[in-house]
């Protein structure tokens, strides 16, 4: 775990990962701070970006930005998909891509794997925006380890999202060859999934070696890029991968007019960021991933 | 100014512009640390960035991610002009700007403007990878306020770029509309103007401001996005503008291949950037840019 620490007014992310770079934030008043079964979890009310979730030091979400990672990561697979009805989220306690699957009115019911209970709870008292929607009758909330439940679930989806944290602790299994071969498993015909892909700047290496572990299982592979400022680089990728060949995942199936993102509630996402994400990565990074990636 | 610290063994940059948030990177050695007639002037030796050059308190460039802004605000102009031989920098004293022009075999002449004499000066010494170049031949160095040299210009140029630090301080006046009217009556026939363009997380009002001045003066008007990670936010934004509505900004005129951008040291632009780079932007800002970009 980090040694991140509260450091008079600010917290400080800092973490082997980017070491000797770290994003601070300013803090009006520590909301909740205990150790669960799992993790470390921390809320606080920062000065200007609302509310902000910290698992083991790491930022997962605050409320000023936390709509540019939960919308591309749910949004990309999904409006790749012409019928999204059954769709499953590993990890993400916190409800906010629930949130966002929810959006899709072909969907009729969404699963939430989380393995911390506590998760769901704080967010439920200090995320309201995000977590409210976990109550929606279409979810059905399932505590217990990703990885696990890949294992033995006998279900299958249209969508999977992997809303995890990084490769550390508690998220570590979300991280390898078998997980994908889980989901591509648990995948219906012209599934599409999703998952946390890190950032260009600090994880390249890792960033290849998992779309390596992708490209071994999926005839569809992808890699978006989006801006998050509280992550660290002000970067955040996504893995994207369908079972299915005739699926492009580059090409937004619904060309969302302003006012339907608008009834939406969309602040992040638009047909327009949608075709440009997968080509917005820097040359070094292309060329690092260019054996991995369908171009 | 900002109140940007020294912290132990970190470099905090804090600024009213990010309130709330800051980004450190940590320090193995302070280089130089001085104030000039203009600034106050630092220099770090970073554990994991690089040398980093800092001025009244905000990072300009560390030595690791400096090609990804440097890039983008020279490229993206030179590559969509046909021809650029007379190319025009102001601000930019650490050389990484020039450096990319000079990328460009048409280029017979690029004329610095840069104020601040100490800012080459330690640039050569400590950035050198960036500051070599204002040694080429074919670069003229003029060290004056750039909108004095706006004011009083006679010359007329294919591209130029404003390498300006943030609008406080000495850079103040290059985000005025009189400055980008002086940038219109210094341009050729076919010219375009490249700016540096904040970020959309912290400063679209402003954004919108600028973009609106441009709009007043240009008859095409487009605003690009680029990722590094020491900006606050994550995010850098340009502006760009051409006196001729014939030019498309957006699509790069030379569709290099990965063995010339290989043999020009490309590291962040690419033609797939180029093209994306334009349609990258979240939502929100898109919407809040609406009437002051041509879309």
């Amino acid at each position: 775990m980090a040694a991140s620490k509260i450091d008079g007014k600010w917290f400080r992310e800092i973490d082997d990962a980017w070491k000797g770079y770290s994003i601070s934030l300013e803090i009006e008043e520590v909301l909740y701070h205990e150790k669960s079964d799992f993790q470390d979890i921390l809320v606080f009310k920062s000065t200007t970006f609302g509310n902000v979730l910290v698992l083991d030091g790491v930022y997962q979400c605050t409320e000023r930005d936390e709509f540019s990672y939960q919308e591309m990561i749910a949004h990309l697979p999904l409006n790749s998909h012409p019928n999204p009805t059954k769709v499953l989220v590993v990890g993400g306690g916190d409800g906010g891509v629930v949130r966002e699957v929810l959006k899709y009115p072909s969907v009729e019911q969404v699963v939430l794997c989380e393995i911390d209970q506590k998760v769901i709870d704080v967010s439920k008292k200090y995320l309201p925006d995000m977590a409210s929607c976990l109550s929606d009758p279409r979810v059905l909330v399932h505590v217990g380890d990703g990885v696990k439940y890949m294992e033995e679930n006998t279900q299958s989806f249209d969508v999977i999202i992997t809303d995890a944290p990084d490769p550390i602790g508690a998220a570590k299994g979300l991280y390898t060859k078998d997980y994908y071969e889980g989901l591509k498993r648990a995948l219906k015909p012209k599934g599409i999934i999703s998952c946390q892909g890190e950032t260009l700047w600090f994880d390249l290496d890792f960033i290849k070696k998992i779309l390596t572990y992708c490209k071994g299982v999926f005839p569809v592979v992808a890699y978006a890029s989006g801006y998050t400022p509280t992550y660290a680089g002000g970067h955040m990728g996504f893995f994207l991968c369908s079972n299915d060949s005739s699926i492009n995942l580059k090409e937004p199936i619904r060309n969302y007019s302003n006012k339907e993102l608008d009834d939406m509630s969309m602040k992040y996402y638009s047909p327009h960021v949608h075709r440009a994400c997968f080509n917005v990565l820097p040359y070094f990074a292309r060329k690092a991933l260019t054996e991995v990636l369908d171009t």
